[in-house]
């Protein structure tokens, strides 16, 4: 049995990246590829990275080209899913990578991202530990679904099993990320120039105002936060095209060890093929991740300072947004959640 | 009056940059560098970017090769400082770029390194805020300077002026820091090769072990900080090989606003050549300190997270390293203190 | 039907890369693994990206261990190979990723190699233009097979439809390559470290030194050059962890014209899924085929110099290395040739 | 004796880099800077690196505000300059590091940049081996300097000594060039994206059509070439913010032996403080010149293909743009000519 299906956007990072990963899967068979100002183009000249697709040319992101499909993958701008989705039959299943409908709370919405608000779709992380209904038996079935923020879910992973098992707080996270550039888009802007960030780090969206600190917020609240949860979210720019590794720290909760924190994580992924925690005293590089739909952790206890510290590999475009896609189809359609993803890093 | 220079360690990556800066130093003048498997060498045949040497040849480490100069700079692995110094008469200026002298209290010493304890000298930062007498103070007429740990400085630099004012709890700083592996020195390990490196990030030393923390703790007590200080520490690697870039957070005391906290960083670097808090909405990227004596700073509050945030750009070789052992040695024979450093970066 | 591998040397680059591609691979199942001071250890502590592989076991490296499978990978220094696979059967299929089994002329292993020679097999490049039987053709059946030296099939696939179709000159040919630091191998040595590497480019076996060099000639003149032919050779180090950009040159023959001179390389890789020829005025980037076996040409002929000038772009770990030894390994097994090998690259 | 200086185009990066390097000059001042967008703004919102320049304003680019100056540097794009410039007395010293002024020829200027023509002036790179007066001769008292092509100055200066001597042949000239992406300078196009470029190596303007081209072949002919002197020129964009690896050969001429080659080399640079010819088997990194004037050379006589291959190292934004304004124009000013200028690179 095989899906058809259209990827809106591919022109873009994220849209060539669920075209990569879809190229090895065996039950979706991408027919639809739409693009903007690429509408026209093979594929092979917007995203030449592409040669299995060599010959496929782009159509415009209408409705009416997204029509007809089993699914449908949308790696669109933020705020641009609502109209070209919104006609699609309830059978077809929609995949958006996009922001638009990660958030609950419209009062979120408004305030961090702004526009109409379209609602908020089943949450593409299968693995995020939660209280009462698992991550991922709301996916099971679902036709649609909002693929998470590549940061707000490496994040989330990182700190939910801890807040789940209580033994961490969540007042008061502090996570610093490393992130390369591609999770800005592919659109060109001088601070994104390579002479720009090329042997140089730097920070932005600094002291509470980046977006995805709402995403975590919720996803910390599934876990059985309350309503004092906290974070301080801090992303750095560093000169690797792709890839997060996120520094999440949580203070200890009163009278919990070491070992009572570590088998928090260690119970929550101990059966998932994609979170892995690492064995004590090791940690994740993200060239391990690289290409790969694979979250790794690496844990340690810092009694000192009263707090954990889990460091998190994501690729950015993997299991930060298009792995984490069509892992989450694979679930809503039956199909083994593996189905054409890998956990084998590109490196070195 | 120009005195004359022995740099100890002069193949190394901190030895490199003191040659580098003092090249532009009108005061002080290198007359012998050393190194250890390199001695006999041409200089420029182990630091071939040091085309204004090219001719001085290193010789031995050794006390007698150190002695008989005015200031001898001292670039050798931890531990090795105190056995070829030990020896040099009172009046000449010792500047040691290791760990050996930073740390006031043995027993911390002790956990950290360990082996034989030298005692601590004047600490090399001269605009360190603290309580009574002056870091810059300290170090005018010194002959025994401790350049500071460059993790450890740029942590210092971007908490201390909260702890002094009061307006931040020295309970509970987090500090994740992208590096690069320069500071790890010109060791040949694996981890450290290019192809590692390249496209990667990595986290190491986490969960309290690295060696920098004491270091920046007992910054923050000479700030006012109490017993009680803690700071979560986390260094990741990143690929460019120069530069810190500083995530620091700490929490906001009590009934403390967003203008009082701002104003305390202002007031404490108002005046400073080399450490600079930049405006409302700004942040440093380590591109814009490459090669430079310049500790830039952006701060924002959160208000939401009950922290603030300090971004701080330095060169790990210069304002971490070199810059900051040559500025403390340009205090402390009484130089103006920005002889031969620069405040401009290489930048793109 | 499914073969049992063994790849020797799992813990280098080499064969780190024959796992990551053996692990998509439908017929060839992994079975036993070999390293050297890593044998013992858990695969995924020496190559944590490896994670499908996670609990397979290093053996040593030792004929013992490699008995006993369809096919042996082997992936060891150069001049490593003979004592491990003299004594496996004619029925094995050995394909030796190392230099020893390249070279047809003995005096040539002995001017740039030394040591003894164990003679040539045949050459793991299929779609190499030749004289009379066809390279693809050689390795049918085959059970001993080299694979190529990156570099040298890099040029040699830009350059020998020319020569072949005699349109160019092989005499005179000038190829200077940007190569990332894996081809180097895993190997800690002070010039491969990240902070001498990053920001940075360099030279290397600069005048004729390079122990590819009578590799492609070999090729060469398997294409139809004269024993004049000669290459001007020059690999610079750039820091991106894999990947070649060969940019060949050569003086087209005189009377020929642009057309013509294009039109050899389109009939020579026109029907071929790997090995693939741009359209006029497109030039490829290393990062089009990071991770996938293919080899992206791009050429252009310059009258005023009176040379053609083709920019070859190859992943070397992949096409370079490991997925040519697989490649050529389906041929030998009469396997679909493509079988478990990706055209599509990890971009950006 | 203090000049004022006005650089025109200050918010670029040879702009930027021409203020970083006068920052350090004792005798030329800048007392006006111009941009376009920028202008209005304070130095350091557009070059957060130049903190020494902090405060100094922004001006609108107008030939009103470029009068009144010793010296004025123009840093604007091509075709930009006469417009400006015009005006300005022939007492006032102008640089410009367009290439408006480079060309001796119209009809080359016609096919490869086209527009008005406004003739070639005094071409600012002092060590060119040319016959007749030499090159800094021309540049001593001169009020109008036309810096070099970055790239064009690198192979120049790799192969006049041979031509000059008689050594090589000026006929078949090949250079590929590993560049940063600052060469083509601060604006956002989504090729230069840090997302596209990092870890990927990419040839840009192949087959002849490079702008630096005639501006070689000039400087040849100037060293003696015949105008039968032809280049294959290839640049390679390579992930490094600045420096530029040329690999330069030329075929040696009939009956020279190798030590009359490298002897060509070695007495055109004898006394050059800027450009060096390294010892026999050493070649430079890009590392070794970033920040400084210097242009490394290395050289290898490759006798099986008879030619010798020229690596140099340079900085695309000193030696081969702003230092060889501020070398040039202080020669033209009768200063010192390495005033201001550094010979060291900022490495690691």
């Amino acid at each position: 049995m095989s899906y058809t299906v259209a990827v809106a956007g591919a022109s873009g990072y994220a849209g060539g990246e669920i075209l990569r990963l879809l190229a090895a899967h065996p039950e979706l068979t991408v027919t639809t590829i739409t693009g903007h100002s690429s509408a026209g183009a093979d594929i092979v000249e917007v995203q030449p990275h592409l040669r299995s697709y060599a010959g496929m040319r782009l159509v415009d992101t209408t409705a009416e080209n997204l029509a007809g499909h089993d699914v449908v993958f949308v790696a669109l701008p933020h705020g641009a899913s609502g109209a070209v989705t919104a006609g699609l039959g309830d059978d077809v299943l929609v995949v958006d990578c996009g922001a638009d409908h990660r958030l609950v709370d419209p009062g979120e919405w408004d305030r961090y991202y702004g526009g109409e608000y379209f609602g908020a779709w089943s949450y593409g992380v299968p693995e995020l530990p939660r209280t009462g209904t698992s991550s991922r038996q709301l996916l099971e079935g679902a036709r649609r679904i909002a693929a998470p923020g590549c940061n707000a879910s490496t994040v989330a992973l990182s700190v939910a099993p801890g807040v789940l098992a209580g033994v961490v707080e969540a007042e008061d996270v502090v996570s610093v990320l490393a992130v390369g550039p591609s999770g800005a888009g592919k659109s060109a802007k001088v601070h994104l120039l390579a002479s720009e960030m090329l042997g140089s780090a730097s920070a932005y969206a600094v002291g509470g105002t980046h977006r995805h600190i709402p995403e975590i917020l919720q996803s910390l609240r599934a876990a059985g936060a309350g309503p004092d949860a906290t974070i301080s979210f801090t992303p750095v720019l560093v000169p690797m095209s792709r890839g997060i590794l996120a520094t999440s720290t949580a203070r200890i909760a009163p009278g919990v060890g070491a070992a009572e924190v570590r088998a928090a994580w260690e119970r929550a992924y101990a059966d998932e093929p994609f979170v892995q925690l690492l064995p004590e005293g090791q940690f994740p590089r993200t060239a391990d991740v690289l290409g790969a739909n694979t979250c790794l952790l690496g844990l340690a206890v810092d009694e000192a300072a009263g707090r954990v510290t889990v460091v998190a590999a994501v690729d950015n475009l993997v299991k930060g947004t298009a792995g984490a896609a069509i892992q989450s189809a694979n679930i809503a359609l039956g199909l083994p959640e593996t189905t054409g993803l890998s956990t084998n890093g590109v490196a070195p």
